[in-house]
């Protein structure tokens, strides 16, 4: 990739140039360094035109109809001359290229719509990795005027936690049946939903017996979840995005938690809370990484966790010692 | 408190001497870094003699009648000559003192008994605090010949993370009628739970109708919770504490969990796991203890916080500008 200087870069993002867009974005996720360094300079050029998107995640484990969601969804999120850019979270980076073409493919209204833009992001292993490339890659794309952001992540490893603490509305679906296919669900995930959607629940246009159960078997599990402070209860929405079933109904919910959440001036304060998260998180990943990197602390490291695990000296002597070293 | 020799102590604790064994922990719990030094000493030089307990972990939310259980199931506990040791942990530090007086009194079964050794711990408020001085604790207990512990927490804030991940059983105590009781309970726990236990569930010897429905809807949530992988179905255990209902049944549940956990060599993985987990979580504690520390990191960390909440700079700026200054 040829680099172009940092005005080109503002200038091209700010006029909407989606080639532009995605080459910055591209700086962003690349692993030298001065790539990224010039990705945060743009970054900081853009500031004051980001943060005027709704942000939406939406996590579920594979097969549970991600795509097609967002591909039914999406075609209402374009309503008032909206812009909408789908950032698609894969977490097992080297394999992102099977994956990118199926999301592309799944999504046939959207893609090749001039207002929308989707971008596969190869996300790293750390919660720091996904939510810092993630999370600067929404705020490039709403300084290039995208003012829909979805954010679909595979519901597992820790990158819907990342996800959770970077939008407006964490959607988490599900499919009717319970049992089996919820267990790749993750701890935690549950609490953090503001929509439950329940995909593939009508059959031959009928909420369908399994649905039925599965949504008062939801709605008795959520009392067993901490209230939210946002006075927000979430809901249990079924659809079924194939057959684009309770589609418009559903966008009607998100219309409505938006009002309320402005209304609320929850929007502000949940944004503020995300921002203080990140930097701490930031700062913890750096202080962490920084530490376990050196070739001794490694070396050391390995010789501890073996005594560890012989019994031989309390996990916490091992860590004052592996400390020490520093 | 005078110092004793370490070997003073190290013979006491060995020898059972509940006394010396309290001034140990006190030493663990000071303030004092020549107070903590020593501690760690003894701890080492005990190190041979810990880990040979069953370690139970109970919490919920107060007024769900904690003490009230661990006393009427401690009696169950110290069959077999069994010696029993119940660590109430208060993370409110500075207010220990009217509690533990509230502790004491109620549980009239155990206090006084010679093979029952019952004691507070102020916790301090982060998770590493929690951890560290709770879990050494048990170590000195399980020195001094106690082959039972019972960590008794709060389940508010951090601590109940903290004990999940030093104990073999970790139970949440729960009441009937659901809703308003159940606020208190944060993320997760319904989750690390591996026995949720009912309290003041019967009426007049009688299963209330409020708790049969308690009992369905947590039974149907815990669906809706990561399967874990030791392959143990959490049951949902209706009691009554006080009346003494049903806890002879709960013992034996206790027992079969016991006794599955050995079987399929669950145990042993499962306190691999939590050194490791403990070896790490200190060092990062202490990393960041040891950067937030800095005066001047924390001079400038106010301003960065404020310009962030203003949208001056993002919080992954703020933070490279931080770490840069250390």
């Amino acid at each position: 990739m040829k680099l172009l200087s940092k005005n080109t870069y503002v200038e091209g993002i700010l006029a909407g140039n989606i080639v532009i867009l995605s080459q910055a974005i591209t700086l962003l996720e690349s692993s030298r360094r001065d790539h990224n360094e010039l990705a945060r300079e743009i970054l900081d050029s853009v500031l004051p035109h980001t943060g005027n998107s709704f942000r939406i995640g939406v996590t579920g484990v594979p097969g549970v109809g991600k795509s097609t969601f967002i591909d039914a969804i999406g075609e209402l999120l374009l309503e008032n001359e909206s812009r909408l850019a789908i950032l698609a979270i894969d977490p097992s980076s080297q394999l992102t290229k099977g994956s990118i073409l199926g999301d592309k493919t799944r999504m046939e209204r959207l893609s090749g719509k001039k207002n929308v833009y989707i971008r596969p992001s190869a996300a790293g292993d750390t919660l720091g990795g996904v939510g810092r490339k993630t999370r600067e890659t929404i705020m490039l794309c709403e300084a290039a005027g995208f003012n829909k952001i979805v954010v679909e992540t595979v519901g597992v490893g820790q990158s819907e936690v990342a996800v959770h603490s970077m939008v407006d509305c964490f959607m988490l679906l599900l499919l009717p049946g319970a049992g089996d296919e919820l267990q790749g669900i993750k701890r935690g995930i549950m609490e953090m939903a503001d929509f439950i959607v329940l995909n593939k629940a009508y059959e031959d246009g009928q909420l369908s017996a399994k649905a039925k159960k599965a949504i008062q078997e939801l709605q008795n599990a959520l009392h067993y979840f901490p209230q939210k402070k946002l006075s927000w209860l979430t809901p249990v929405k079924a659809i079924d995005a194939l057959a684009q079933v309770q589609i418009q109904e559903l966008k009607e919910g998100l219309d409505s938690y938006w009002n309320h959440q402005i209304q609320h001036a929850y929007f502000g304060l949940r944004r503020k809370e995300q921002e203080s998260f990140w930097f701490h998180e930031t700062i913890k990943q750096e202080l962490l990484s920084k530490f376990y990197s050196k070739p001794h602390i490694q070396a050391e490291m390995k010789k501890l966790e073996e005594a560890i695990a012989q019994g031989k000296v309390s996990s916490f002597k091992a860590a004052d010692s592996l400390l020490n070293l520093e």
